[in-house]
């Protein structure tokens, strides 16, 4: 299983390329609503201790693919300020068949949630 | 929850097209594999009751949301030749949080194999 994991400052934008092998292409993206728990907002800062967050992320995805056996999964994750209707996370997991690509991508997210070292440091008001 | 379904004979292009209130986007794409059962392949031929096949995905999409309720879906699914590489099948669920999308994309995709008249014709060998 092929991972290709990124942190960036910059907007996503993942272009697919996909394998003939894979029958089963899940993306998830995660992205920033203008409702931040009732407060109006116009952008989320996220910060991340980098090389701890990439490596974790690989931990974890390792952990799941034994599981849920994907062919290849990218990630990339925004730090920085990300703006209400931008992507701050996605995930695209590409497997023969769709149960494991789907497993995979949100078990992923939950432990994102819980394990990884990144968080919304603020969110900016509108 | 909005729902825009179509059988379609031509290659699929899926813009997104993502309101701010969505903070969760979940798109499976199911692609023609050159292994089908076992044969080499270089296509699919599939068939379709057609307007059935379009109101039964949206019946079924309507009892999904309601226990797993989405923004919006959208489902393009081909009918005739598709070749190996390219998608037979899109389903796109926007969703407040990605719990909902998530399950509704997969509830569909198990959905859509058993009460859909959609069918592989038959697979043209390689």
């Amino acid at each position: 299983m092929t991972l290709d994991i990124l942190l960036q400052t910059e907007p996503i934008v993942l272009k697919s390329d996909v394998p003939p092998e894979a029958g089963a292409v899940v993306r998830f993206e995660g992205r920033v609503r203008a409702d931040e728990q009732g407060r109006v907002i116009r952008a989320l800062i996220y910060e991340a201790y980098q090389p701890m967050a990439e490596r974790q992320m690989e931990k974890i995805l390792r952990e799941i693919g034994q599981r849920h056996p994907c062919l290849s999964v990218r990630v990339r994750h925004r730090i920085g300020e990300v703006r209400v209707g931008e992507i701050a996370i996605v995930i695209e997991a590409l497997a023969t068949h769709r149960a494991e690509a789907f497993a995979l991508a949100s078990a992923f997210m939950d432990r994102l949630k819980q394990d990884v070292p990144i968080w919304k440091m603020k969110a900016v008001d509108a």
